[in-house]
């Protein structure tokens, strides 16, 4: 952690939340801890803290993504933020106004958080470095690059049931090539301690190098999961399908979807994890994402408290010197 | 009324509203009694109650319609609610996530109530019996089943105008083939008792054994009027002209289209009601919407107001044993 | 100003805002100062004011225009109002429901306020001739009659730098011919007595008779921007490039595109002013848009304040004898 990390003020305090790559420790910690003190208020009767009342949320999808927006709009609510939902598409930032004039014209009317989709990669990245000092910018999923809020509600829902990260294997299953998810998720396991990180994949859906950021690569799905605590299964985008990566739906289940069976090898209280939405029945038989191990459905209910925690972190919530909150 | 209907909690209280057909007299009384104790807000300088301040109402359209969003929207945001509108286009549910993942999700993002709108007869009950304990499911009309708030409007604007139901003869008009308004209407009409129910329709236009609902058919307009207290004017869908169900528009109009000359032969008190949005000149005059005996302003008006009284009694504001209540 | 003015109620007080043409200048200044007031809130931690809370605002766009919807949805909510955005497309308005029964219908929800924007000229006068006493409409734009808004904003913009608009030369450049903005601005600037109100542009893209506006015109550049205090660049709709209204795009800018050459020949202090979205390297050169002379993101900011001021002012707000304020 330097000084210079745009993500970071001038007080080692997190301005912008834009990858979990970088990050310290102590940090990521914090999020998970302030996590923790919102994980209630979605079972209270009234769902509502006011720490961002009068505050002003943009929702910037470049990309569109109901599920994901959808998340963040209810986290900035029970914050008691008030939230603009912008879709720009692609066409309309190629032709007339720059992504640089949208961007001043929405700060000068005074939002003071962006939340921003993009499917280029860096796009948050260059957007924090353009704005006015007074916004914040999270990103919401940037290409192939980042979606750091997952990660940081995987670790969450990962630390609810383990406990502690040190003495746990995770393998990661699918596309790891084209998942921003799993490069975010990935720094964050190594950064928290966790003891073994794998991701099983054929080489086609690996990126060059992959060992680098620390992991142990897996062909043999049987092999990759052999006495793992926690297993997380990417979406496959079918896509892939037709671009020649892949064989065949078929034969792609028959290797790395997840059954019971493959499950088998794995610790007993292993979980099951994924980000969604599910495709059943290509990277996931319904009896597993159903099952007693799937922690999936807790991974979106984590996701809201998450959100609320960066949100509040970001706008400067639990600074101890911080005299104008609510 | 069974104890097992999917609509009612082990209290014989109202859990989720997706049909007038079996609900007691009871039942639709304290819908539309405490509808009057909301009838009032949207006259105040403040149109906003805390009834459901903090909860979250998801808008869930796979049909979309602007005018019934709108006045859900209304009630909710009047209740003081947070409002999460999601249009779903069929072909999103078709391919990737199932309907069960999307209802999944919603839940697990601590949603309180889903408004449901699909063009398939019997949607809103499958969601009724497959979300959790916690959710609240309301119709906002499915297929040619039931539109029940709608329904319960016009009961409301009929009981404002007329008192009490017992001693009325209320005709409808038109295509109650296709309508899940005139469904929905005849259940909750003869529920509270109305003396006789008439429906006005050629042949083409009405269900098989229509007359097990309760109701006697005319297929002449003017004995059909004869002496009505109320008559409700259906919506026809343009698109039904072109299905040969119907000879022409200008046909249509001479045999079944509201004049103030048919009007004539009804009750001097005689109201003239429409569910919206009027194809005038097609099933109804304008001098004859827009007249003396029309009352489908009002209709739109206690629309918010049952709406309200609807959301939130099936959110339990107003059970007696409730100590969570604002 | 007379008491028929349909944007005067019978005291004589601000009742739908639809022109800034016929307004006192009383009135123009009462806007301008009441927005001075709401200036502030955009900086402040709670960005939020309760004057119109439980109020129901409905934009109402039947052209659709992200930006201006954008400025009167925050503005809206920074009041504390319930907000309802309905884009309405033409096609709808064509067959079906009339647009008088849409507006029947949004009343009778007891909406209180109606941002319209239409691509007609007229339709917001229209809509306000024809809504309930209790209902007050903004003009957001129409054809190319007016945006009153806009031009308010612009006039706070102007005082905000130069304290008072007696002794000013404001030149206005571009495309006057097709420009709503140009008319209300020119008919403020002209009420607010500024001294002279000049237009530079080709006579293809002027008015017939555009001197009884009370402007003089200019076909060259250099000479209507001499000793100008104030130079007001109009957005090119590129669409006019292709109707051969105009030559080329490099023609038009090498006339009439703002360069910091051309603008040398102005006052030292001269503001440069666009309404946005800027088109960079077509009517104005991006250094002098992000120039020290512009102020066109201050424009943006005041937008939301003056927003703010007449929403209030329709709304009663500013009301001596007015008791329900909050």
């Amino acid at each position: 952690m330097t000084v210079t990390n745009i993500q970071l003020d001038s007080n080692g305090r997190l301005k912008h939340f834009l990858t979990t790559e970088g990050l310290s420790q102590q940090l990521l910690l914090d999020i998970l801890n302030h996590a923790e003190s919102f994980a209630g208020v979605g079972k209270r009767a009234v769902k509502k803290v006011p720490l961002l009342r009068g505050k002003t949320v943009v929702n910037l999808f470049f990309e569109p993504s109901t599920r994901t927006r959808t998340t963040f709009e209810l986290a900035a609510k029970r914050l008691s933020a008030d939230v603009l939902n912008l879709n720009i598409p692609y066409s309309s930032t190629s032709k007339g106004e720059t992504l640089s004039d949208t961007l001043r014209t929405l700060e000068a009317m005074h939002s003071d958080m962006f939340v921003v989709r993009h499917d280029n990669s860096g796009a948050a990245h260059y957007i924090a470095s353009q704005v006015a000092p007074h916004i914040s910018v999270i990103n919401g999923g940037d290409g192939r690059h980042a979606h750091p809020t997952q990660a940081m509600l995987d670790m969450f829902t990962i630390r609810r049931h383990k406990g502690t990260f040190s003495s746990l294997v995770v393998a990661i299953v699918g596309d790891i090539l084209h998942s921003r998810v799993a490069r975010s998720l990935i720094h964050a396991l190594t950064t928290l301690g966790v003891c073994e990180v794998r991701v099983v994949a054929p080489n086609t859906l690996l990126p060059a190098e992959v060992e680098k950021l620390g992991v142990h690569v897996f062909h043999d799905m049987r092999r990759g999961l052999a006495d793992a605590d926690v297993v997380y299964m990417l979406r496959l985008q079918r896509e892939r399908m037709r671009s020649a990566l892949l064989p065949s739906e078929n034969e792609y289940f028959y290797r790395y979807g997840l059954t019971r069976e493959k499950l088998a090898v794995a610790r007993p209280d292993v979980i099951v994890m994924h980000p969604g939405p599910i495709n059943r029945g290509i990277e996931i038989e319904s009896s597993v994402a159903d099952g007693e191990h799937s922690v999936i459905l807790e991974q979106v209910s984590h996701g809201i408290a998450v959100r609320m925690a960066v949100m509040a972190m970001v706008m400067g919530r639990f600074h101890d010197n911080n005299a104008e909150g609510t």
